[in-house]
């Protein structure tokens, strides 16, 4: 499939997803190529059929900037009691509904938003479903004062870690972290992995995301779009 | 006791967990009146017996600054392994020797140097010693983005939070995080709870610092040190 070809189908899937936003919703916003297409069809909405939401949080400054280009205000994260709905894309697929974020190095953001939405929608592409999760590293926020201890831990643990780089440097999150993605696959008992990781003093965050999805807008190569719910 | 008494038995209790360094320790040296004294111990030996330490970190600039005007070379914690020993204060220490810490807001920086450490001692003051873990906020630290959603979930589970403040606004810690007060007294099952909140999106880092210490030194009001092992 071709870049043209391929932005066709992600617009398709994109538009399928725009029309779970109805007017009045608290709306959280994802990040990439896809929602970059699902922003364009709100503000499409928002000039032609007036669609008005209460409050609109994204997960990125360039989602952000793309909503207000379109006249949406908004908010921040902790200003909004509960989203009512976040449309994100994902790294990840499991047949069970769990994922992998943080490709994009935003996973603290993109989880926080999820966990205070009511319903989360995630837009993939079929190279991102994946039977059990894998084929994706897994990655991790880690505090910079004990991320060198952090890491020997987890390489002690077999969970392969490497950290993310920004050219020749470490790169540096949002929150001035580092990130280091754990090469797991399949990931081991993925609920065991989430525990240990949380547990583990300097995580901030980490990118499995269990039981936060519940409906999936997948773009398969054949052309069609599938709406698969949990 | 009055303020001099009460010094006199500080500086005692300091002066026996300083007997526990020996040269060539890589140490960590947690904040408080009574680690005040322990560093100026530990700087009466390095003048007066050439103690020499191999690694040095602090919990606190505060402990920081302390150290080097002894003329002890203090390093970043991510540069050194593993440390040896770390003496630290806490504000409860419970019969198992699991604590609450974090009373100066400084947990997240304490918990990452005790979980970096082969052996942690604290020097406590016989009012801070209880059977079961309470009689103290235990300290969360958030993530200002979801704190309000994080907030009102404590709230919801019982947990009466409350913002720690700093004058009129709220404190931002070292990491430009908030740090919400939960009072529990007596904290009901420590494991759980850390569980409960090592899981919770948006939590940096919490309190309870549980089978971390294994030796405290006990100022009793009576004017006796003890020494107790877990």
């Amino acid at each position: 499939m071709d870049k043209e070809e391929q932005d066709k189908l992600k617009k398709q899937a994109a538009v399928r997803a725009a029309g779970l936003v109805k007017s009045g919703m608290k709306l959280g916003v994802g990040t990439g190529s896809t929602v970059a297409f699902l922003i364009d069809e709100l503000g499409r909405r928002r000039k032609e059929e007036g669609l008005k939401l209460k409050a609109v949080v994204t997960t990125s400054s360039r989602s952000k900037k793309q909503m207000e280009e379109w006249g949406f205000k908004v908010d921040e994260l902790s200003s909004v009691t509960q989203l009512d709905l976040t449309i994100d894309g994902a790294d990840r697929l499991a047949a069970n509904f769990d994922g992998i974020k943080g490709g994009g190095g935003a996973l603290t953001m993109e989880k926080n938003v999820a966990v205070n939405s009511q319903k989360v929608v995630w837009i993939v592409d079929e190279s991102k479903v994946v039977d059990r999760l894998g084929g994706f590293p897994l990655p991790v926020e880690v505090l910079p004062i004990s991320c060198e201890q952090n890491f020997q831990r987890f390489k002690n643990a077999g969970l392969n870690p490497q950290w993310r780089m920004s050219g020749k440097e470490r790169l540096v999150t949002h929150y001035g972290n580092y990130i280091v993605d754990l090469n797991v696959d399949p990931v081991p008992v993925p609920e065991g992995l989430a525990a240990y990781l949380d547990h583990t003093v300097g995580v901030v965050e980490h990118g499995l995301f269990l039981d936060m999805c519940e409906e999936a807008i997948i773009a398969h190569s054949d052309g069609t779009i599938e709406d698969r719910q949990k």
